[in-house]
């Protein structure tokens, strides 16, 4: 394991635990309920992906760190969440380097087990943008990222990086950080700037299923 | 690969993936979150199927062609949503097509995979309505299909058909298409008709978990 | 297999099964969402530990009792709801007993795969109230565990019973025997005394994401 990646995939789990934390506190959950979405927020993303490429069981079950640093993250949210609202928007920035990280880092492990380019680069960005759609899920709302919220995009942009670099031999380290960076700077500016994707002109008087 | 068959799963993606992007714009989604619910819509029953019974990654995971047809019906859907509001109904027709192949599939392909006559058929139903349920679920509703759709029945009898004639040792062939006419057919007359399952006199005055 | 535990999970799946088709009934679900509904509450803790720990097909899948005994609770409960609430004290106490019996097993078999004790008392857990979370998302809602259920809890006390005996390498007959009378009688507890976690004082003023 080397320990670089490794320490940057706990930081990128513990910010989003801290999303997921936080969700928990405002609809008024329990302890054991933050606790749960700490996880699943931090979680459910890279399980989702170990789960379809076959590679259970998934990180996330097998290693107790992640479960550590998840139910940490979950704790001090929940003792200290006001604290933690006061300083929302370093805690944006650590969640932008989290979904970079984990772009970066599930499409490279879905490469390793032999997906195609397309898929691998699919499956990145649902390593970055699962879990808070889980998290969303749980809470019985529709989820942040299918609405207004550009961080899918920046994660497949990530993702991509990574994938297009594989095809093209290139090193796969130098790829990693800058597919990290670029995904990191686009949903940066999409937060700072309000950049959201477009939503279709549906018709008032519709009438269909659903 | 033979080709018959797969043309056919492709149009049932197709039409499915319709119905999950037209629910994603009523929504106000925004285009990604249009272009997850038609591939969310097409392909997640087949999904948890493959995961179901040990088959990753699964299809529509390893074969990008469901994905590219996901998302070109998600892009139609997105840009010309009122035009396919206006043809509704022919799409209705395309969808029950789409439920009957996906139970004939879904049931054959749980029975290679060596599972007992009940659960291939069940299984073969789940990947008819699977799709339908995940789409509702983003959307943070109770799935159609268990309040007031006749299309489950439907894709049972289809998915039965197709067990009971591997258990008679019948070829396969013919009753793959006896299973889709009858479950294409159920369905459509549901829907003409009006017909559904019965709903229990719920006691108003009750009280209990939940 | 031996019987009396394989009795004993059925009884807790027909238990589980009838808290998902009181669920259902209240909703006003027709006859086919009941029947889900009982399906996935008695069964989708197990299945999901087992697609985590890699034992597919999950047990619910090639075993055929576990849906026949689910559709028999989802069938009792449809026609004689009312004759079900007025005993649902009763049925309180199986819904303990199937929670303690769920940990206990669950814990047990995530120990035979070779998952690490954190996880596999987790896995315990995970199996005894994953049931009612999947019901709750079909039905749109926060799951009760997430709010306001000591059930996690008395889960967790239990499977880690199961979990430390292995570890000390006591006898799992009778830790099984132990970690399931403490799970029920902390959940019986929690029940009659209104025994509830904390909720977090959240600022009534605060922003964030989500």
């Amino acid at each position: 394991m080397e320990s670089l990646p490794y320490a940057l995939d706990l930081a990128g789990t513990f910010v989003f635990a801290l999303s997921g934390a936080m969700a928990g506190v405002k609809r008024k959950l329990d302890l054991f309920g933050v606790l749960v979405l700490s996880f699943v927020a931090a979680n459910t993303g890279g399980v989702i992906r170990d789960i379809l490429i076959g590679a259970t069981p998934p990180g996330a079950i097998s290693d107790w760190r992640y479960l550590g640093v998840s139910l940490a993250a979950g704790i001090i949210t929940f003792y200290f969440s006001s604290a933690i609202i006061q300083r929302w928007n370093p805690v944006l920035l650590f969640d932008a380097a989290g979904l970079a990280l984990f772009a970066v880092s599930g499409a490279h492990k879905a490469l390793v087990y032999g997906l195609n380019p397309v898929m691998a680069t699919l499956l990145g960005m649902l390593t970055g943008i699962g879990g808070g759609m889980a998290r969303d899920v749980l809470l019985a709302e529709i989820p942040t990222v299918l609405r207004s919220d550009l961080s899918a995009v920046a994660a497949l942009v990530g993702a991509a990086v990574v994938v297009i670099a594989n095809m093209l031999q290139l090193p796969s380290g130098v790829a990693a950080l800058f597919g990290a960076v670029l995904c990191f700077g686009l949903r940066v500016l999409a937060i700072r700037n309000g950049w959201q994707l477009p939503v279709a002109r549906a018709d008032r008087r519709s009438k269909g299923p659903g």
